[in-house]
């Protein structure tokens, strides 16, 4: 997929030391094009063009880049121009770049950065990563209520380069404390009256996350409200910064990606699957699996005590696996359903009832309908007809309580207030496997004498 | 959940007809926080209430409402009051709520409607849902680039309230072809040169979506570009529309769900869980559960081919579900990694021989864990010590299979070009469902001999 469009002329271009073309390719395209051009470079060959662009567009074009090429660059360079770049990243971005670079690296590069950098990015590293303060940039445009519009847009002209957003201004009084939110749309619309001023103008009922908040929760009110950016304050309501909607993104795709490996029983990686540690990830999957292993062992000794029925009816063996796995498949889907329906906000606890009548209803169809298929195999296999019949109505009260079970046990996970995500579709498939053995000995005891 | 703060205040002001209230309540804080004061109400009163506010404002309270609560609204009030308040909402979601009523009702509205909005409409209805067509809005600032920056400005400010977002400004031509973008903010820092025109500070490299792409793909540029808006273009690049950031939320959030629904073997739901017919979700999970039970039919034909085996030696049965859970948990685990690394980009077809590589490791290490801890459990339940070996072999085979299945099935449906959510956990698990009984009974074959 690594688009190798201008691979040949960029190599060129390097070997003649082409100075005027090497400008030239850093300026002429949106940078976010750039960087895709450049994805097919050595690490090596895509810094020297970086180098053939001003600090600031350096940094657009590198904010680009995939984070492994990001920290290879930081890692291995001259600490000055390292240094140079950094201070154009925005700030909180730069601080995740940092976290993830070795601290005697960080120590060297830290120095080198106006003191007003190293400051702030002390700051942003303290405060958690799942965190609204984990997540913000400090670049945000503040400004007085005693501006007026045409002020206002004078002094945003002066900010904007410097900002990531200026899509809402904050207006703040003397002590920082955030006294309401001006949109530029509003700015610009106010063109016609340029005497109005921002504390005319401003809406003063602004949602904001609070520095502490957790980054799910964040992630709800920018989308609740649509908003393009939330401002982040702290116990005082002092404006500490904003996080950005394209921040917002990233952090729903993680929680979601998160809940598919919770329901898949894999505790949730905090890395890229190729580039997390082997044995980071053996100990995210070990530890699940042999919670799964040790409820399976129930199981065996489960069949154990049927000793005497399955000696008599050696036939009935033959559809253990088949039945667990019809009880399991039905209640994974219920389970997952439910699970994605909560993390939405489709499904609230107070559904519990409804939930539980249309699985009901949903398990009894699709159950009576695999039933008459495996009546129909069992028939077949089964030495009497009244032994076929034990199938049938094992299946259906098997996948019945597949689906109540999937569909119960997330919601009570949720109402205890802990994550729907972690009754995971194993742990519920492992819970029906029990329940499918032991209702199946039963209903053959009954039918079978 | 539902925040009942001004519910008694509320209710009194519509028994009173309290005019001044109702009319302060709906425009002193901001809408969405105004349509969640509403949210106790019945749809009946929220209406009511929703009077009180001049159409503009009325609409963007609406914008907020839930989907149930603004399709009941659009269903049963007066057909004027109706189109009133439908001219208002921005096109995009006004096309998408129009299509979720019955014909004969938009067939009502619709002749209310100013031509312009119906002609609107009737174009947009005919784009496919899940197509940039059908997420776009063809509200969008149109400038022409001789405009210089302080008539773009001005132009802008009148243009302003109609408009869904302002942040960035398309320059056509009088073909409508799009020949660049500028954004608010270049335009803002631009101020001290007011007599620049819009042709000489626009970016000409544009982003686009072609109108009938793909809504993943659109989302992808999104947020590869980090953008606010994409503009959408004909084959023609003549500019038909723009698609906001807040869409493209819905859009991951969708894809990702679809993604999870479709790794627990349930075909995507179009609906919210509550609402989706139950005729619908019956079909919806039962298709896939029927293929997966014919899968599993096999299991019962393979133990019975073993038939001798399993009654010479019984005790072998009792480990058959444990046996097959483990390599469906092993597998389930490596599929749902690799497929959700798949959609987020991370693994490549091209990474497969790495992808098997850590399987391989991370495999073999969790299965030798467990099968020791298997081997444990054998020593009291099989007769012998030499029969209780065949646990701990066949253990360690399933879990390798297993992953190694869970990992490559996915690669490969996605090599095919097919959706690789589609190697369903539960497909994957009833593929280890029949070879681990097939490797079980080998193992007991060469042990017991």
């Amino acid at each position: 997929m690594v688009n190798t469009l201008f691979l040949p002329e960029l190599r060129e271009m390097l070997a003649d030391h082409n100075e005027a073309d090497l400008v030239e390719f850093c300026n002429a395209l949106n940078p976010g094009r750039t960087a895709e051009f450049m994805e097919g470079l050595s690490n090596e060959e895509a810094w020297e063009v970086l180098q053939h662009a001003a600090p600031a567009r350096r940094s657009e074009i590198f904010g680009y880049f995939a984070e492994e090429r990001q920290l290879a660059m930081l890692q291995h360079h001259e600490p000055w121009q390292v240094a140079e770049l950094v201070e154009e990243i925005p700030a909180d971005d730069r601080v995740d770049l940092l976290q993830d670079l070795p601290d005697e690296r960080v120590a060297e590069i830290l120095p080198l950065l106006p003191l007003a950098d190293r400051r702030n990015i002390q700051r942003l590293r303290a405060y958690a990563e799942e965190t609204a303060g984990g997540l913000m940039t400090t670049e945000v445009a503040k400004l007085a209520q005693t501006l007026t519009v045409r002020e206002a847009l004078e002094e945003l002209g002066r900010q904007a380069s410097e900002l990531e957003t200026i899509y809402y201004l904050y207006v703040v009084d003397e002590d920082n404390m955030l006294r309401g939110i001006v949109s530029t749309r509003q700015l610009v619309s106010s063109l016609a009256k340029p005497n109005r001023t921002l504390g005319e103008m401003m809406e003063s009922d602004v949602v904001v996350a609070l520095v502490t908040e957790d980054q799910e929760s964040v992630a709800e009110k920018v989308e609740r409200y649509n908003l393009l950016a939330i401002p982040v304050v702290d116990s005082g309501r002092r404006l500490l910064g904003i996080i950005t909607h394209d921040d917002v993104i990233d952090v729903v795709r993680d929680e979601l990606t998160e809940d598919a490996h919770r329901i898949a029983a894999v505790a949730p990686l905090e890395d890229d699957y190729l580039r997390i540690g082997l044995f980071t990830l053996t100990w995210k999957r070990g530890l699940w699996l042999t919670i799964l292993f040790f409820a399976a062992l129930l199981t065996a000794f489960t069949l154990r005590s049927y000793e005497v029925e399955l000696e008599s009816y050696a036939w009935l063996v033959w559809f253990i696996p088949l039945i667990i796995s019809a009880g399991g498949n039905s209640g994974s889907q219920s389970a997952t359903l439910v699970i994605t329906a909560m993390t939405s906000g489709e499904v609230k606890f107070s559904d519990w009832y409804l939930v539980l009548v249309r699985e009901c209803i949903v398990s009894v169809v699709l159950g009576s309908f695999l039933a008459l298929i495996g009546f129909g195999v069992a028939l077949f296999i089964a030495p009497t007809v009244r032994g076929a019949f034990v199938i049938p109505f094992t299946l259906l009260s098997v996948i019945v309580c597949g689906c109540l079970c999937g569909a119960t046990l997330p919601i009570l996970f949720k109402r205890a207030g802990l994550d729907p995500a972690l009754m995971s579709n194993p742990f519920v498939a492992g819970i029906v496997d029990i329940l499918g053995i032991v209702i199946y000995i039963n209903v053959a005891r009954v039918l079978l004498g």
